[in-house]
């Protein structure tokens, strides 16, 4: 059953507004047994303050022990089951690097890959080679493919050996297989349509397979890039939009593309930032973002990136940094007085763990009608205590449209 | 939507091993209101210990309210949805009584019964017989029907009124109607194939018919159980296995044949276990099984179950002496130094209720990535404390491969 449809029928418009902030990969773990986590060693006098007046629960984005990557993560918060509704590695790639995609483009994820004289692959990832490498022979290949058939190609860096590939033209499928075979020794493989009466995905299939063809042939000299793998055919998904699941006329403030992507896939208005050099996450251009359209929607997402990637460096004291820096900007997020106010993260990211974690993230949720809570900071332990429990899956958003006044009774 | 199935995707493997030791039935209820459940009464020093280093929660096999039975409650411990992954009650006849059975065999659950005169239904239950009468019988029954047309008839006592029927042949299908009719007063029902299309299933019919009649004709002197009823036709269920779905190389440690049964269908490899008069549940023997195969495995499935027995008794002092039987042989099992250890049950068996019983079970986790816990101790109430929060359903797996670094962020 999905949960996201059914609020179709009982949504309601109200002016009331929501406000959406997602701290990236904001729960932690302990450095020590028993000693304090990213959350509670941070010094949040603005967030604790509010935590004593708000509503705190534990958010399991996906399901217990599964570790979200940014897609689903922030699927679940949107309201929209990340199990039920899928997103290609292509058109996540494509998303990261900004790339727009319409809605009968093809985005694929690429692999620059070494393979032996004999035609089999030697190394999955070339080596991982830096990413300056990546760009010097991807324009080697933009030199000489740009067109397949009637199919404009686009190669796009991503980083180290990955690249993403968008194919433009008429009628294309997205139900190929993959050429990347998973492992070494053995040739890589030819994509296929899933179906072969699929017209669309053999056309598809004969594309990436004369791709693969026509690179081989023009990295032919190269003594370590000779290849590419392919992998991850997607078009970009048709999810309903928050207006038509919940009449929500919502924005994204986020600097970073994958997220203005996410954000756009179900309808979100990616608003413009202004640069900082100083900071590539931007805080103060978000603010001023979020004051500028605040009269203009009735939902906005805020994403701050930088807990996430303090959590991935392994950088405790960095990740609490960011927190302290978001505690020292809250204040100016009250004053814009959201009728609805919600804190949380799209997944952990324990600087001990170094990467995504399956640990619950604290959420926090402030709105007209609020039961006493024991919560009494936003930290990992005190929200295990607060008034919301357990929160599993996609269940985020119609608690704050309750909140928001934004539903009707479900059924007479 | 399956999250076992998602597992296929993200799993990696890697040395680490995870150790699941499964107390059949250990959760209880208390004598008196307030008095203590059977763990918490229990003197469990080495628990205890553990208990503060590691994370609690409180795990729902199935659903609220509902009693798993063995099989049911063991599929979720393993990260199969009970719900989606069927098992007949034919075959878990079968493999409660160690029969192996092969993919084309079918297993019917049988009730011996009394018939009137008439050919209707005297007692369903023959009165409950000793399983001695039942053996005598059932030698009748050996001794006069072996085969049925091509298809070879294998009988077996389970205990009372209760045998097993198992048809190893070619050709037979198991979408069978049962020839139980549930009720006294109205004769037993023909067995008919759900789908009259389906000729396996119709033979099957054909030949569950033959067998009662016949049966009926053997036993036409005797002067209570003189007639037999069939239910529950099943083949062996074709599940993923642990390998495909989570790349493990799991064992099974368990002297009931039920539950190496159980472990089989989901691809555990049952080890041998020496025999042991003094205690039919070999808790000796389980450790030195546990210890001779500790480098060949990654995944150990460590059964006990006399917490359960004991509890179905209703004898409380004996469950509480069983806990602390484990109690002693848990530090053998921490000599391993698993990397991941899980302690459970399948369900509760509180010796007040007789009975499998809804109440959620105590779950420990020790694992590297954990949280502090406020839970002191392996109790119900103090797990319910735990930072594991409320598990229902099949999700300890995933969380035992995530802590044992077998698992994949899910989405990019």
């Amino acid at each position: 059953m999905d949960l996201l449809l059914e609020l179709k029928e009982i949504h309601k418009r109200t002016p009331s507004k929501i406000l959406l902030v997602v701290l990236d990969g904001v729960g932690g773990l302990p450095r020590e047994p028993g000693g304090p986590t990213e959350l509670a060693a941070a010094r949040t006098p603005n967030l604790d303050r509010l935590a004593a007046e708000s509503a705190l629960g534990l958010f399991t984005p996906v399901a217990p022990g599964i570790a979200p990557g940014s897609g689903p993560g922030h699927l679940a918060i949107f309201g929209y089951d990340p199990l039920k509704y899928r997103v290609g590695r292509g058109v996540l790639s494509a998303l990261g690097l900004g790339v727009p995609l319409g809605p009968d483009d093809v985005a694929v994820r690429g692999n620059f890959a070494t393979l032996n004289p004999d035609g089999t692959v030697k190394d999955r990832r070339a080596g991982r080679p830096p990413t300056e490498e990546n760009r010097r022979v991807l324009a080697k290949l933009k030199a000489a493919i740009s067109t397949i058939e009637d199919v404009r190609v686009e190669l796009y860096t991503e980083s180290e050996h990955r690249f993403a590939l968008v194919l433009r033209g008429p009628g294309l499928g997205d139900r190929v297989t993959d050429t990347d075979p998973q492992v070494a020794g053995v040739p890589p493989r030819k994509a296929e349509p899933e179906d072969p009466a699929d017209a669309g995905s053999a056309k598809t299939a004969r594309i990436l397979n004369r791709f693969a063809e026509l690179a081989r042939e023009v990295l032919k000299d190269e003594p370590v890039i000779n290849g590419v793998l392919l992998r991850g055919a997607s078009k970009r998904p048709d999810f309903p939009s928050l207006a038509e699941v919940a009449g929500l006329a919502p924005a994204a403030i986020a600097s970073y593309p994958m997220y203005r992507g996410v954000a756009e896939l179900v309808g979100m208005e990616a608003l413009p930032l202004e640069e900082d050099e100083d900071d590539p996450d931007r805080p103060q251009a978000k603010l001023r973002a979020l004051r500028a359209h605040w009269r203009a929607h009735d939902f906005f997402y805020l994403h701050f990136k930088k807990t996430d990637s303090k959590g991935e460096d392994g950088d405790f004291e960095g990740k609490v940094e960011r927190i302290e820096l978001f505690d020292r900007l809250l204040p100016e997020l009250l004053a814009l007085a959201p009728d609805v106010l919600l804190i949380t993260g799209d997944h952990s990211t324990p600087a001990v763990y170094r990467a995504h974690s399956w640990h619950p993230v604290p959420v926090l949720l402030k709105g007209p009608y609020l039961r006493a809570d024991a919560a009494r900071r936003f930290t990992e332990d005190e929200a295990a205590r607060g008034s919301l429990g357990s929160l599993l899956g996609p269940v985020l958003l119609p608690l704050m449209l309750a909140q928001a006044g934004k539903l009707q009774k479900y059924g007479a």
